[in-house]
């Protein structure tokens, strides 16, 4: 058995999210259908960084899977692109350690959020950002974000239905950039709680929005209580853009 | 009554193109019966300044039509998107002549075609670009293209399922532009025949991967023949950009 590591881009509009469900379609349900084509009808069982939800975009998920088959390397991204569907493609596939694991040996992760400043629909960017018709101030925006970079327990930040108990992560970096209408929110960090990023920037669209001060943040990590922050923002603004190792 | 020019953009993804058929979404259908219920339940005619094909997007498609209600200019734009699907919306209304004709009127159009140039397949240009794999020479399509601009029988780049008899028009201009990983196509001109930028692209690709020579243009129009000209491109990657009046 030989375990690999690829890198997997997916258009997140027609899933209905990441993770396998009984009579949906997933991103991992499409992969593990392929690889088992690929197998001629031998479960493989494909591990990923992480979730994403239903309409959540990603240009860099990694995944993992161990296959006995003996493909050469330039050739599995092919054989599996061919047996994919068009909405979610196979961008780079690696050799890795029998005791590689995607998941537990990720050191951080990228997430871009994109933002229409418009007071205008536009069909073409309707699955991929979130249009925000109202005035912004992106100066209190900077501001407020630069409150939430550091180690600290997000719980506020964090959707009320997660598992997870250990709630302390950190972001290392968030970077606001506004180029003609697209405002781009940049998180980096060791790692994000289920919801994390889309409440982050629906909270600090409501600083922006003036709704919020922007010297709030710290308060809000310190009530750790899901209601002290702001809306979720919606799905189709969020990529998972890159994982590091 | 008060005729009005609208302008119009849609993702053609998910429509059997421009024009109203019997059981299929359409992008007049849809326009028609936003129109209908505005007004109560009356019939109100939509015209265009030319239909699109299944696939094919438009940024500034041109419609016109009838209207007996009083609504201030302002707000037409507001109450017909609050009414059409999230792929189409009306990004500009003004009042107009009531001889005024979009389609006659016309001055002239200009498309866009995309070529996506790659060997690795996007899901987020899918159905925006086309995908095309194969080495290009530039310079040659260039070429190719100084030899098609002007005023010509462009029976040989036109569907051979036409019913237009007169199939003289004029190329103002081809733009051809490469930007990293996309090529653009920029055509303007008098008008355009049933699937003739698809056909030139598909031609002028032709000519990029060597299969024809790039001073090849005037014989094929002078065949007045489809079969001397390419493939016709797929219509993912055309885009109608601008009406001129």
């Amino acid at each position: 058995m030989q375990r690999f590591k690829c890198i997997v881009t997916y258009d997140g509009t027609h899933f209905a999210g990441y993770q396998v469900q009984p009579n949906k379609r997933t991103v991992q349900g499409e992969l593990e259908r392929a690889l088992k084509k690929l197998h001629k009808g031998e479960d493989i069982r494909v591990t990923a960084s992480g979730r994403t939800d239903a309409g959540v975009h990603a240009r860099g998920q990694v995944i993992h899977f161990d296959s006995p088959l003996n493909i050469p390397l330039e050739k599995w991204e092919i054989a599996l692109n061919s047996l994919l569907p068009d909405d979610v493609a196979v961008i780079g596939a690696a050799r890795a350690a029998e005791d590689f694991h995607v998941r537990f040996d990720a050191k951080g992760k990228e997430y871009r959020y994109f933002v229409h400043l418009s007071s205008r629909r536009d069909p073409f960017k309707r699955h991929y950002a979130y249009q925000f018709p109202y005035a912004l101030n992106i100066d209190s925006i900077k501001k407020a974000a630069a409150g939430l970079v550091g180690t600290h327990d997000f719980t506020s930040f964090c959707s009320a239905k997660t598992e997870v108990e250990d709630k302390v992560r950190e972001i290392q970096e968030i970077e606001v950039v506004e180029e003609g209408d697209m405002l781009t929110f940049r998180f980096k960090g060791t790692g994000f709680l289920y919801n994390m990023v889309r409440i982050l920037v629906g909270t600090l669209l409501e600083v922006g929005s003036g709704e919020r001060d922007a010297d709030s943040m710290p308060a809000i990590i310190e009530e750790k209580n899901r209601s002290a922050a702001g809306k979720t923002a919606p799905p189709q603004g969020l990529y998972l853009w890159k994982v590091f190792y």
